[in-house]
């Protein structure tokens, strides 16, 4: 007999069926045994009659959580014991035989409320527990439903996704690198990537004109705000375009998914407004503004664009001139003298994609010709080896023909977050770390055997090392 | 004016219109210069004219590689100078207006072969070259459609694709981990993922029932082969099936995605064949039998599985069992004595997806039970504490409601060399690397600094230490 959906039972009136899951409560009364019994797709009341001796007397063990099997047939429930509220209310199931999967210790909390109660470091611990809670759960289809649609829609947009890879070249720039010891490369190391921003220019090099990539960017950084080492971005580069399109092709995705997914959400205003960055921090002090009327509400969603970012900012602690975006943003100007002169004058075609007083994409149009790069490199006092060193791959692929291109990438966790109205990533995430990037759940990072790093040609410093 | 796609430039004939892409050659003939333009979607002949002089005088410096923009007025090509072999063949471009984006050296390589004849290291030093090989982009295309086509397979039956994380822990078994060194936690690592194994097992214990993930696997393994660091797999677990239900999804999933993709190929038996492993060992001296008519014939897909494995193999030089598969394959008796007492006899519920003599896919249903799992480790000769230190989490986690599941993990990679007729799994990625784990395009592994080392706590090794 095959297994039927718990929130199909209603349409198996009158007939045997086999349903599996967890009991999600259970009540006596009087003589009769209901457990509601839960799956994926939802709960139904299961009945157990002292007539059918055994399995009734199998059903007195039952706990909360425990994983059963049952065949029943599916009745109307008796006139006045109909539940509304849910799909299965008007339906029970007459039990006539159970199997016993698993039996289940107290859960250490509740899984019937939202979670909001109950302390970080227990639900991390248990995340395997926390994400049978119903608003998790509903969290991860959202999330698979938006990944879904930006796949779709780009496809249909004759972007190709590519895979870049996990283990790549540490370009110690924006933030940390993990580091990977390699093995058969005794001390020399791999970085995982903050980014595939180096690769995907590099494809734009091999002639793929629209790239675009589900990635996965891995950051060391500090435990502050609300972040996570690992995140999911939507990364997207397109060759012989210009900022217009790029800007157009998201607020399309944009507005194209949220008018699908989230239709009952209010968008401020469409077009999305566009900012250049000197009148957004005049009039809201941010580059990242949130334009809602009332910025409680969590169904209005305010996208905007800034754009005309200077090229460059002054690093008062290094006394130097750092890039506002990275060192291959276009800057505005094709006078290579004025990008050495004025460099504080200086715009570049960076552009920013903010929701809700959020900055949740970012991106620019690339500069590919030598002598620009060249001026820039010189206003940001890089050394002569250590352009080579890290960026040289790139700088030798654009003297084999390289298209003008840009890109852009957007936090899709952050997203999520904003618009499933959850206070953090966290939420919008299957396996989570802490702050200080724990895992709590696996026990990692964890020691590792004295072979292992034997083997990796690397030892872990004393103290004072 | 809006650039069109070159393809599509016959649909323009009479009409003036921007193309952008790549001087992919260029003829002169008397006093006409002619270019085939080449763009991700085709090539296209342009013309320029002495009477169009300064573009004419520009086009006179272009050569191969190079990327233009033209605009120009679509026209029938005079009679006899037809091409029927190409799309555009029967129309030419009559340029109006060129400019030149980017200049490019010689190539160290044609890239009009299919690039079989060019050593392996220059190919991996300029991938970003080798790219643009009709060959390989049309290799990236496929793996997207496979890879879309598997996504919208599994939802469509209600399977949910969720992420895992990239930082997990190292548990050592199968092949050696990469480590990553933890800065906030010193002198502790994290683990790169052989697989989700541990994290789908756990979704399970959530009630998730159907997850998938198109997921990226890293393992350190030794130079043999052809094998990569980083691979993708299709890694799939259900909730309340039995074997049976595992081995009718994916041969589903194959077929409709063979017929779909590649029409042309023939598969040799459907349903697809299983066999004991006793048999096929006895039958084929292999679990990986090659059963196509003719083994040399690339256009014939001759799919089997492989069931009824052993539980356990015996490990001549360390003297002890191991298991054939992982320790939580569930054994198919429920006689704990007799694990313990005849564990060469005991069978498993494993599962082999073999094609063409490549083992493409494995999996199996797991063990839950406490009972069983013990005799399983005591047979393994695990100690205590390596068992609470490698899979406490998941044996704590089975104790608080567990179904019965199993699962399967495919490799993509492998798949699509074999269906595209490529001799190796380079041929089907972006970015491989060398067989020692190499990026020659990148430079990586490569040294990193003293710095980055001292905020990791670790320290180069010296030779002896």
């Amino acid at each position: 007999m095959k297994r039927i959906p718990i929130n199909e039972t209603p349409k198996y009136l009158g007939k045997q069926i086999k349903l599996s899951g967890w009991v999600n409560s259970r009540r006596d009364h009087g003589k009769l045994i209901f457990i509601d019994l839960r799956d994926r797709n939802g709960l139904t009341q299961v009945v157990f009659v002292p007539q059918e001796k055994e399995i009734y007397n199998l059903a007195q063990k039952l706990r909360n959580e425990w994983v059963v099997e049952v065949i029943g047939k599916v009745s109307q429930r008796p006139k006045g014991m109909e539940n509304p509220k849910i799909e299965t209310g008007k339906i029970e199931v007459k039990a006539k035989e159970l199997k016993i999967f698993s039996e289940a210790k107290t859960l250490p909390f509740s899984i019937e409320t939202d979670g909001h109660e109950i302390g970080e470091e227990k639900r991390l611990k248990y995340r395997y527990l926390d994400l049978r809670r119903k608003r998790l759960q509903k969290n991860l289809d959202i999330r698979q439903e938006v990944i879904r649609f930006i796949r779709e829609y780009l496809q249909q947009e004759n972007f190709i996704e590519i895979e870049t890879p996990i283990l790549t070249k540490s370009t110690p720039e924006g933030a940390r690198d993990f580091l990977v010891p390699s093995r058969l490369q005794a001390g020399k190391f791999y970085a995982l990537p903050q980014s595939p921003q180096q690769y995907k220019q590099l494809l734009m090099v091999s002639g793929i004109e629209k790239y675009f990539q589900i990635a996965r960017c891995l950051r060391d950084e500090d435990p502050r705000g609300d972040r996570q080492a690992e995140h999911t971005q939507l990364d997207i580069e397109m060759s012989f375009v210009e900022q217009e399109d790029i800007l157009n092709l998201i607020e399309g995705l944009y507005l194209n998914l949220c008018k699908k997914l989230f239709p009952k959400k209010k968008i401020k205003e469409i077009p999305f407004p566009r900012f250049n960055y000197e009148e957004v921090i005049k009039k809201y002090n941010t580059d990242k503004p949130d334009l809602r009327k009332d910025k409680s509400n969590p169904n209005e969603l305010a996208f905007c664009f800034i754009t005309n970012f200077p090229m460059f900012e002054w690093h008062k602690k290094d006394k130097k001139w750092g890039p506002m975006h990275h060192p291959f943003t276009k800057p505005q100007t094709k006078n290579i003298k004025e990008i050495n002169k004025n460099p504080e004058k200086i715009l570049s075609f960076q552009h920013d994609f903010v929701l809700n007083g959020n900055e949740i994409g970012g991106g620019s149009l690339r500069s590919t010709d030598a002598e620009t790069l060249t001026a820039v490199f010189e206003v940001l006092s890089h050394k002569k080896e250590e352009i080579k060193e890290r960026f040289g791959h790139l700088l030798e692929a654009f003297q084999y023909g390289v298209p003008p291109h840009g890109g852009i990438a957007m936090g899709i966790d952050r997203f999520l977050a904003i618009v499933l109205n959850e206070p953090n990533i966290r939420e919008v995430m299957a396996f989570p770390k802490t702050g200080d990037n724990r895992d709590l759940m696996m026990d990692a990072p964890s020691k590792v055997s004295k072979e292992q790093l034997k083997e990796l040609h690397i030892k872990v410093s004393k103290k004072n090392d």
